[in-house]
């Protein structure tokens, strides 16, 4: 007997009050915008996919010159239960060191957000790991890391609702503190493992098509993840009807955390730069929930961590860059942010054929 | 009868000087360098090609941790005989025309240089206008303008040298004013038309298959182009073993000072990201001339112009971005600027495992 999944009905308030706030896109500004971008001394989109990235922008902000200055990258931090069965090729300690680094500005995800001119904000959405009252933390920790999803679920329904619903608040918080353009980052040791099984599960594609090497486990390591996921697969009989029960059963409090962040930014029209495939795990469950959402974000880049080409092929979207990345945190947000900002500058910035005396096309 | 296209022997001194002061790149730095960025906390080789990047700049300047603090694009515009045969979708007049928009800074060049902290230096090596005195452009004209190359050679040897020469004093005289990265740029109605000729020829491909639209033909003028460009190649027999006769056959002067650019930096150790589709006929060229110079430099990003793919192909080297873009001016080489700096802040900027007090990789 097959057991129906829950309608969204069944939603709690927040929820859908957020996806309610959720508005289509305004077709007319869009208009608007292009006409400036056509009027701009260039020849007619010859700046290509910047010049949809601002019309984009604009759309999504609901102006058709919007300032874009105040830009954060959220990095949500968790710890996964699947460390036990050795999927990770660093030990599970490293997520709350890593922590620490964020916080001491020492990471790739520093030292691009600064090269960018994007602030890093670290969330604790479920480490494990007491960090008592560590400066400049933000502290949401939902659990100390999930439960082992190959042995069962990796959290609770109720649970996975929570960590989207503090995600959720911490991008309106941002839209209300006037953050521009947002960005996703994660930090979890296994992550992967679950983000690969949400690939699996959401795209329907097999385990070992969309299951890489991580932070670079070798071939048989790979082997023995991608067994673990086909088994937590088994076990837990997730289905992609219901998101918010693959996030419960085999997903992860960061990538629950993301989902929220995507689904709270774009009812406060704030657009998002998703990171790589952590990131993109959550972008499909929010779209699965709610496809407007995709008007709402970019996609930074193309992950080197295989499967993530599937991953945003199922979102129909393409991302930005294509520079063999594969390490998480934001550091592919911060670039896709600084991208963004170009393009919008380009918008705001360029004179016009009139405003420069510079003759139009003629043939 | 077949004539011999003259030997390197017989190049001006100024120029078989440059190409004896490119060293070959250091490969115990590059090591050295490679050893430091695995020793970041970041999974090994997890930011792609990002830290490729940072090495290799890293050892063109031959320096372990090297900064990165100045960087300008230089934009050389000139006109184009070829012009008269209708192959541009706007009037010759615009070239000048946004010379003066350069140099108000109201150009797409203006606006990216400024967002990644570089500086425009805009150079007349052969504009057909008298810009007088104005301030902040670089006076180099050679010419005002090439000769029509479908009726006969675009400029004679000398002149495609003296380009060359302008172009490299220019690179040479920025790495003296310690520039510690260089972009090209282009500005000439018309320059598509060379540069695809230049692709033609030193490829070997069909002319149609590396001639696009520019600014925006139909596909009659495109056509048309087509034709003009066979017409030439036709008429003044260049020859890809002499790739400053081809320069001076088909080329332009924007292209030739690009060619003298790239030798010039790389004779001083100074990175140049090159920009799209008519920067890279210059580097062609340049290759042609000393293939180690292919070592030198960055291709900023994959143009939408068509026939750039083939000509990145025949230079071995893979574009940073793949944006759509296709409207030069140094558009292009601003963005992978970016990325070059991005690279180089990782490797100078990010915590060890040891200084940061994480774990490394266990299995």
């Amino acid at each position: 007997m097959t057991v129906q999944p829950p309608k969204s009905a069944w939603y709690p308030t927040w929820l859908r009050e957020v996806l309610d706030n959720i508005a289509p896109l305004d077709s007319k500004l869009q208009k608007k915008v292009q006409a400036r971008l056509n009027n701009l001394t260039k020849p007619v989109k010859s700046l290509g996919r910047l010049e949809k990235v601002a019309r984009q922008y604009a759309v999504i902000r609901g102006q058709e010159r919007p300032k874009l200055q105040k830009k954060v990258v959220y990095t949500f931090a968790a710890d996964h239960g699947v460390t036990d069965e050795g999927v990770s090729a660093y030990p599970k300690e490293v997520t709350a060191q890593m922590v620490y680094n964020f916080l001491r500005g020492g990471a790739a995800v520093n030292v691009l957000a600064r090269h960018v001119g994007a602030e890093v904000q670290v969330v604790d959405i479920g480490v494990d790991h007491d960090f008592g009252q560590v400066e400049g933390l933000i502290h949401k920790k939902v659990l100390r890391g999930t439960s082992n999803l190959a042995k069962g679920p990796a959290m609770t329904r109720q649970e996975s609702l929570t960590a989207m619903e503090e995600g959720c608040g911490l991008a309106q918080q941002a839209a209300t503190e006037g953050v521009d353009l947002l960005g996703t980052g994660d930090m979890g040791i296994g992550n992967t493992t679950p983000s690969s099984a949400i690939a699996a599960v959401m795209t329907g594609k097999q385990v070992a098509s969309v299951t890489g090497r991580g932070t670079g486990l070798n071939a048989k390591g790979l082997e023995h993840k991608i067994q673990v996921i086909q088994q937590a697969i088994q076990l837990n009989q997730p289905d992609p009807r219901d998101p918010v029960g693959v996030l419960a059963k085999v997903g992860g409090l960061e990538i629950a955390a993301i989902v929220g962040f995507l689904l709270g930014a774009a009812a406060r029209q704030v657009p998002v730069v998703v990171d790589g495939f952590i990131s993109t795990a959550g972008a499909l469950i929010a779209a699965r929930l709610h496809p407007p959402i995709r008007n709402y974000i970019f996609i930074s880049h193309l992950s080197a961590e295989k499967g993530h080409r599937a991953m945003c092929a199922a979102l129909g979207l393409k991302p930005l860059l294509d520079l063999d990345l594969r390490l998480g945190e934001g550091t592919g947000a911060c670039l896709g942010i600084s991208l963004v900002e170009a393009g919008v500058k380009v918008l705001n910035e360029m004179a016009t054929f009139d405003e420069a005396k510079v003759s139009q096309k003629e043939r």
